[in-house]
């Protein structure tokens, strides 16, 4: 099922939409000749927007939670996609281990690993869990809510290897760590291949970044389409040096926010867009939605209180925000039985393998879906994103999927060519 | 569902089953340094015998029919695994161009067709069926069983690039068509890539040195999991300038079919394998199981009455046999509510993507199964032969269904080896 779309505007998506199907062979074999010539992530996941005049990423993680969202039924994708990965990247790999969050509370984000660490298996390699916490000391065992359970064991360093203390030495290091908080050592230099990079832990990544390298990408492809980048590109502005406590920085934002709100009212003129402008400010390193505001004008930036601030000023495990990101707020139309529903879409290697809504009964169409003490409703795909069927409607489910699944592997490739650039 | 095994003794092919089991990541990494060392087919499919103390290819395909067979829960593999083929062999594809059988009664072959057209545009291909038939002078419907219709069209040669009237300018040419007619001049010297390369036809390729292939594959697989080659592999030999009209050659079988079965006697003495050895006697080249002929002793080979010489002189499309192969016959002991079952197992690119049974009521367990005239109901695999799940028996569906598998892959693995040679 696609969710409905409750926009009354529709009609630049069913476009966009029609000329995916149509140029679906063009855009196939740009995709593939893109492949060559860049490093893809190992995994990738993209927040998407849909708001009927506009498809586009919000963010691109490179350490995807979430793989226990995925419809089951494609899980035979996700391996043969990860075979199809390792085949690259390390042909000669027996053991893989695997270094999650330290997140042992939450059960779902267990559940992602177990799920992962299934996927590996199944796709022929040895999988151990490697945690980063010093309490774990021993093998300890997590139950999880599907009756399932997760074995978390040490980690230990000898020279530059990663490995366990009877012996097992892998020959590559998974990260589904984001390294908000820092590189720790024992990841430092390491002989083994290390997928995601170090690089691309938010220690080092920026979203402002990623997004400079989604415009080159985005504006290739909407050549390559005649299509106006901006239908799947949100605009973006950043600011250094902002300080909310100090209150320092609050003119930069101010007048950024300034600058991306009349750019976009500039295309709502030109498609005859009726809603407000929006932007989303938010922490230019970090994730889990801490520190997100939606703003509609830029004084709203100029005179936040005590607790916007406090909020503004704290992302994951207590980065210091210093640099901010001004993005394009793209609204969601889709709903699924009056409940805003956002969708993400999940690659490994360059293959799209699947996806969800993040499904949210009390959160508005202008507000950011993968917020703090947010618990969204996961409702997996039933279409792969691979499947257009040209007989249907450009919007029908088959053709709808397909449509997030080249926009995400837009995103993904973007982040290619953003690592790419950081490892230089 | 898994068909019941029939034999009392099963043990070798259980010790097999766990052995692949416990040795899998060995296994995928083998096999991934061999694709990497290999030039693998476009898609492939094997002929598998299951007898309970062997689990051995008896035919490999390079011109699949039957992709219509498969379950439709697994398509989304088969389209993946297409992408990552196009990727490797022909990137800058946008245009397929297949060229079928001209069985254009055949329905079911129409609807393999079908499938395989399906797969390639979902892949995001541009495909055209092209006709070899002198009738289809225009673009001609076929209408099929299914409810749907296949277009056939005429091709066109200009210089040494086919295509079609209206322009169609394929990157690649895919036969579905195994040349057993011969290579029509229309196809030589083409400078579009042809997948299958023309030397996989049965006009120069043979199963004689497919097995030699084949024997080497499961030499160095068998070494590596320490078992007997003998498990995965039927013994063989070959005649030259056999003429069963002329009744010339008959010695030289009559002698090769004792040496096979006399190598069998000595491994049934090994394993307590009660049943009577016996040899499929088939042409070296050809194909659709004519010329096949069950042998259980020398004798039956030298006084062949006129029916049968017709019957094994001939094969698909008037080929005159003068190579004979003599296989060692695999007895198939799975069985489906009485009637027996033989697997066959699909690849595209180096992945397995399902298989099906061929479900036969009125064949005996020492029968070719893919004979003329034989209308077998195609039972599709439940699962996709890439999931083995450790916490289940050796012999459970998904463990099973992966051992089948592997050996469809070593045969896959034969071909790309024996493809190699011819081209050298």
């Amino acid at each position: 099922m696609v969710p409905h779309l409750t926009t009354a505007l529709k009609g630049p998506l069913l476009d966009l939409e029609r000329r995916f199907l149509s140029e679906q062979p063009a855009i196939e074999r740009w995709f593939r000749t893109q492949w060559l010539e860049h490093t893809i992530p190992f995994y990738t996941s993209v927040d998407l927007r849909n708001s009927g005049f506009k498809l586009a990423p919000v963010d691109t993680n490179l350490f995807p939670g979430g793989f226990n969202n995925l419809n089951p039924d494609f899980w035979p994708l996700c391996v043969q996609a990860a075979q199809s990965a390792i085949e690259k990247i390390c042909p000669e790999a027996r053991g893989v281990l695997v270094i999650p969050e330290n997140h042992t509370r939450n059960q779902y984000y267990l559940q992602n690993v177990a799920q992962l660490t299934q996927i590996l298996r199944q796709a022929g390699l040895k999988v151990r869990i490697g945690s980063l916490l010093p309490e774990i000391t021993q093998p300890t065992a997590m139950q999880l809510p599907n009756g399932g359970s997760l074995t978390l064991e040490p980690i230990q360093r000898k020279g530059n290897r990663l490995g366990m203390a009877d012996g097992f030495d892998p020959c590559v290091v998974l990260l589904n760590n984001d390294l908000s908080a820092g590189v720790p050592d024992i990841l430092k230099n390491l002989e083994q291949n290390v997928m995601p990079p170090l690089e691309a832990g938010w220690t080092t990544r920026r979203k402002s970044k990623h997004f400079a390298a989604y415009d080159r990408v985005a504006d290739e492809f909407a050549k390559l389409l005649e299509i106006d980048p901006w239908l799947i590109n949100p605009y973006f502005a950043m600011c250094g040096e902002v300080d909310f406590h100090a209150r320092t920085g609050e003119e930069c934002l101010a007048a950024q926010v300034d600058t991306v709100l009349r750019q976009i009212r500039v295309k709502y003129a030109e498609y005859g867009v009726k809603e407000d402008p929006f932007v989303i400010v938010k922490a230019d390193a970090g994730t889990y939605g801490m520190g997100i505001m939606t703003v509609k004008d830029p004084s709203e930036v100029r005179d936040l209180n005590r607790k916007q601030r406090n909020k503004m000023a704290v992302v994951k495990e207590g980065m210091q925000v210093s640099d901010v990101l001004i993005q394009e707020g793209v609204y969601t139309f889709e709903d699924i039985n009056g409940a805003v529903a956002e969708p993400v879409i999940y690659m490994v290697d360059h293959f799209v393998v699947g996806g969800f809504y993040r499904v949210h009964t009390s959160r508005g169409v202008d507000e950011n879906l993968n917020a703090p003490g947010m618990s969204f409703s996961p409702l997996a795909f039933e279409s792969c994103c691979a499947f257009p069927n040209p007989d249907c409607a450009p919007d029908d489910t088959p053709n709808r999927f397909y449509a997030y699944g080249v926009v995400g592997r837009l995103a993904m490739l973007a982040a290619a060519v953003e690592l790419a650039e950081m490892q230089q």
